[in-house]
């Protein structure tokens, strides 16, 4: 059966090669892609096992290739295809439209080998720009503000260009680590600030995604232990890790997401805390910074051998502080293996 | 009457905060804005006249309040909505659900002086990228590779991490100029090469945008006086030049859009080239990089009074090089003012 995508991670997936305006029409065996005239040559040069076909309207060059090969029937993901692409092609074509959520997206969630190696080494060269970064900082005279740190953290986690980063990398510190996304400000890092830095890279499109929050201090590192003056941070952060642990050794083949997402928020909600854990426990990452499986309250996915997801509880008290602690596991039958 | 959005660009314009899971419904004056807890207490402090609704499931939200506010009729722009969400939409309010394209992006179209200030000082920025990238190279003692000079333009177009990109930039040696869009390799700089770049920054959330082809020799600057020993090379940059300048002399208030591509496309054409200007003539610039109006061949926009775009024809010989010359222009009853 054809599906049809315009999502980049799913072209690569298929035929090793993507760009921001084209559109795979694919059966797992035939490829069809379509791009326009600054994409023709290095589509054609790139794209394995797939016929480029060059279009300034893509839907509309789709289209008429259904007619012709007579396709009657085709899948698409309503989640990442725009309404007016859809009326689109229902306009132009006779094929029925199928919406099926995830069609090409799920055939990722269980990584290869040939996977699994190029994320061990993207989450390697991640851990590696955490140090950098936590020596860099601790070598500095002046006092860092957040946005003196997202730079940092980009030249740490990239060696200088040479990677891509899986994100723009999150350095927040105090208060602003409450909002689990935060954006880099002019506040500046001191002595015995805390500072939350989430961020990942990429080795050959594979991404990493590590999160530590640590105490700017004499001795100043990522690792996971940490120590804070403020009690209450305290007991918050060993709750974060112990969440976080919890999960970790929790974690089985045939387990529901769910159910692994209701490890983590047993712990913080027994501590207390259970309104200040405001996102889910985690979700996949592979070619999408984001992808299945998602670990959440309310996923439907069952985790199984080879799948890639972040473990990362976190604890956030607006106008104070936020903790958050994130690793990257795959599942093995003995369980989670944290890379 | 209410319109529904998702895109960041369109609900920053109307309550001055967006982030990247948030939902917009607004009428121009009454806002509502759904986002989950991560984003929460970040978006009550900074949205600008808006209820902010917290909600682990946006699109839900938004049809209950429609159904509580009896609101009957509902726009939405279909080029950036999930066919998914709006049916979801469709299934759980009672409202008609009306698509119409650019219904809150057109509304940026023309630029306010606070706005084209934003924009100067963006374009102002990015120049001075390209000066200190310049000067950078120039002094480089080993030939960087594309990927060098990648980062390196980042460092001088983000002055080292005080502002962000408007997008990954280009930086294209040679026959890897011929894409359009090239990504960066491991391709070096040599004397006589031809480099292309593509940078921009932005200033308070609004982009630049520029490029430059230059020949890496003695003297190596991004001006637009280039010298090349390739005479058909030269010829092509002169022609490109040459388009972009008539352009720019032609461009005027009332104007089709499509009719200022056809002066530039027009020129390339008739020196031969026709075939290898495979892209639009330009296209607006603000809140993002690519938005109204659309300077193409099939474009419907008219040009008017302090809009602002790009205006930046190329030509690309496929497996030798590519030309591209870009700059922003805003149109005033006068003409077009290169910023």
């Amino acid at each position: 059966m054809f599906a049809l995508t315009k999502d980049e991670s799913e072209i690569f997936y298929e035929i090793s090669y993507s760009n921001d305006n084209s559109l795979l029409l694919t059966d797992g065996k035939n490829n069809y892609l379509f791009t326009d005239g600054r994409y023709f040559e290095e589509a054609k040069a790139a794209a394995i096992n797939c016929e480029v076909i060059l279009s300034g309207a893509l839907f509309k060059s789709a289209a008429e290739l259904l007619r012709k090969e007579r396709i009657q029937k085709l899948l698409f993901d309503p989640t990442n295809t725009d309404y007016s692409n859809y009326q689109e092609l229902k306009k132009l074509s006779s094929a029925f439209l199928q919406p099926q959520k995830g069609i090409l997206s799920k055939k990722r969630v269980i990584k290869t080998d040939e996977e699994l190696k190029k994320i061990r080494t993207a989450v390697k060269l991640g851990k590696k720009g955490f140090k950098k970064l936590a020596a860099k900082i601790s070598e500095m005279k002046k006092e860092p503000s957040e946005l003196d740190l997202a730079y940092m953290a980009k030249e740490c986690l990239t060696w200088k260009g040479s990677f891509e980063t899986s994100f723009d990398p999150i350095t927040a510190i105090d208060a602003n680590a409450a909002n689990p996304h935060a954006r880099a400000t002019a506040k500046k890092l001191k002595k015995g600030s805390l500072l939350l830095f989430d961020g990942g890279v990429k080795f050959e499109r594979y991404c990493s995604d590590r999160t530590r929050t640590a105490c700017f201090q004499d001795g100043f590192e990522f690792k996971k232990k940490q120590s804070f003056k403020d009690k209450k941070l305290q007991h918050i952060y060993d709750t974060v890790l112990a969440a976080q642990e919890a999960a970790i050794g929790a974690a089985r083949v045939g387990m529901k997401a769910s159910e692994l997402d209701a490890v983590a928020r047993g712990v913080i909600e027994k501590a207390g805390y259970g309104d200040y854990f405001v996102h889910s426990l985690g979700h996949g990452v592979g070619l999408d910074i984001h992808e299945y499986p998602y670990i959440s309250k309310k996923s439907d996915d069952i985790l199984l051998e080879n799948m890639v997801f972040t473990i990362e509880p976190g604890i956030y008290i607006p106008e104070y502080y936020g903790v958050r602690i994130e690793d990257m596991v795959v599942l093995t039958t003995d369980g989670a293996e944290v890379l």
